[in-house]
């Protein structure tokens, strides 16, 4: 037998893919309401989703569709004045399927390059006002009230960027096979594969919460980064649980562990070791100071407009909500491609997200928000992961009464 | 000049059509919000809707997705008992646009034989839990409380069934060809061929309305059909009129001239002249006997469970709701063409419809729904236009004070 006996073909591995999301990633119970959030560019893998959905005993599967040239028309064409209307009906629909009791997929995709043009003021007033629209379903995701998902697929213009020597179906192609790898969906049994991964997650953030380390020290490339940990803080990886005792796994790939930083307790300056590709505007070179947990200074080498818009947004904006591990041998690090797409290339590093914090991050945060607040959570209508880990980072945990010990050296887990 | 110097490239027509069905459908009047809604197949029509309403002034355009592929897996695969369920988002969208003095243009296009195989029982279920649910937004289109449009898109399936000697993509470049035709987008000022084509409709629907037929009579190829007009009814055709004075064609293309028939007063045997393409089903030779303006009998060639259905869905739905005159010789009959897209077949033969009337066919029916029921207006979750017209058609108007009167001779008119 040779190894091309046992190769799946494209559609097999398509197959696995949706088949991971809907039974690994919302854990599916049969009965439950499911929405698929997908781009028009898109189709073959919603429809994959939607089908595999109703065979994990769906009761109903809708796809809320976007497209990104109609986006990019309403910031080339639409007056001024404007951006602040949003349809909320797109809002109202994650809305009625959580509170229907159902889970939300969403394919997350946008040319990088979308909103080059476009004027910084005017993405971020569409921004804050969708964010605030938002507010009461991204809750329920803070809140792990819903079992939710984020996959991805292809754009040609994210696989251009990623494959610049070869023709866009090519690189489109070359996209997809990572894409399988990254999710395991290229193995023969990729259900078992995950649940192994799973369980080597869920070991890490055990000893992490067991730790309850004071903060967290962040040293090497640039970066020289204190960032104090919320009061008994639970670190999160893997799966997670909504109320109902649902078990799912909001990304695929998931190559993190995190927690909630203490909102008022971060020091020094931090620089980006990678891109963020934000709403289809590329910023990188990030360059940040906080002073009492707060953003003090923020630079960027490109997309610094929209950095600074991004910070000013709110109060909670100029502060850290997440703070997560990543080992620099992840598979996707390994790859050594960067993919213009936080749900992977925050799964290549390590990383920290400006904005709100997820509630179970901090044990009472769900219940109470006041809890969540006095215990150092912060809140904001934004949550923006970028990446800071390398090879040359070491972490070192802080513990409660003083101690210093090795987290992770040269980009590596060392506890 | 050869001919070919002065023929527009496909780009240019579909330019055109977008920019008909943005000035001429909506008549879209600058600040106007839009909603479109597009099957993902007919991703680029809809992106060059998007693009030609901001360029008419629209201060937000979104498109609402939707998908043949999706709705075919739920009435493959979802569970008994959940067709009820709906996305009520959906609907809200077109709520949320319309209550905003928004405008809405539709590019309905369904694959004929997408629900071939599915269960008529189910069908009918979800349709009515959609029109239940939709009911305030159809009132809102039925008082032309709106500027709404339809237009259509070829789908690979509807191309096949009408072109079916050629390759599938060649197909679908004749379907595009046939659409540009009879939307007059094929000519170099399609804006003045419309102005032109209105000002007939208009000449013709206000000598139907001062006419005030008691009822009109059809004859020919098995029909023999006396279908009584509301009293005080009007004559719609071309363009219609919002409350704040927007002038906007429902439909590219029309053809017709319609108006509301008395619901009590249909009397005789009528029979399709054409297949009724029904939500993924072809519905063809249906045979149905009125007796006091309700159905007695109802039976199909095919499709005949679907068509009972569609009956049984409430008491107006055994009644008629519009009766509209298209001369045999109108562009879309001349192609030759079945269309299997209601927008396009009924603009080729006189045709009429089941269920609920236009409200504004009826004077004082917009004000008031009592005025409109006394005066023999129809009521319905359902409005479902069918074909009866042809070349052997007679149709008759008779006079309040009981003259017979000629209105159509072999399907074409003589007044
Ligand atoms: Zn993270
Ligand atoms: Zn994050
Ligand atoms: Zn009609
Ligand atoms: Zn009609």
């Amino acid at each position: 037998m040779t190894s091309s006996d046992t190769e799946l073909t494209f559609e097999q591995k398509l197959q696995h893919y949706a088949d991971l999301a809907v039974r690994v990633g919302l854990g599916l119970r049969a009965g439950q309401r499911v929405l698929v959030q997908a781009p028009v560019e898109a189709a073959p893998l919603a429809r994959a989703v939607v089908r595999s959905a109703y065979e994990a005993g769906a009761s109903f599967a809708d796809v809320r569709w976007d497209d990104d040239d109609v986006q990019k028309a309403r910031f080339e064409l639409a007056p001024e004045g404007s951006f602040e209307t949003i349809s909320r009906w797109r809002v109202d629909a994650e809305l009625e399927v959580a509170n229907d009791a159902g889970a939300v997929i969403a394919i997350r995709a946008t040319d990088p390059g979308l909103h080059a043009a476009a004027d910084p003021q005017k993405l971020a007033q569409h921004q804050r006002a969708l964010a605030t629209y938002r507010k009461p379903y991204s809750l329920q995701v803070m809140t792990n009230q819903l079992n939710w998902n984020l996959i991805t697929a292809p754009l040609p213009g994210s696989a251009r960027l990623i494959f610049p020597d070869v023709p866009v179906e090519q690189a489109v192609k070359q996209y997809w096979e990572a894409i399988f790898k990254a999710a395991r969906a290229d193995q023969p049994d990729p259900i078992a594969a995950w649940q192994e991964h799973l369980d080597k997650l869920h070991a890490r953030k055990k000893i992490l919460t067991d730790k309850q380390y004071h903060a967290l020290h962040f040293k090497g490339g640039g970066t020289d980064l204190t960032v104090g940990l919320a009061e008994d803080h639970i670190w999160g990886g893997g799966t997670s649980l909504t109320p109902s005792g649902i078990e799912f796994t909001a990304n695929i790939p998931t190559e993190e562990v995190w927690t909630a930083p203490h909102r008022e307790r971060v020091e020094g300056t931090v620089v980006s070791t990678k891109p963020l590709s934000y709403n289809g505007v590329l910023i990188s070179g990030i360059r940040i100071r906080f002073e009492g947990g707060r953003v003090v200074e923020a630079s960027a080498e490109s997309g610094q407009d929209v950095l600074r818009e991004l910070i000013a947004t709110d109060e909670g904006s100029h502060r850290l909500g997440e703070v997560a591990l990543v080992p620099h041998s992840s598979p996707i690090s390994q790859s050594g491609l960067f993919f213009y797409n936080t749900l992977y290339d925050e799964n290549a590093a390590s990383h920290i997200a400006i904005g709100s914090a997820y509630r179970f991050n901090i044990e009472g945060g769900v219940e109470s928000s006041e809890t969540f607040a006095a215990k150092g959570g912060n809140d904001s209508l934004l949550h923006v992961d970028w990446m800071i880990g390398s090879a040359e980072m070491d972490v070192d945990g802080l513990t409660q009464d003083g101690q210093r010990e090795a987290v992770m050296r040269a980009g590596e887990f060392v506890i």
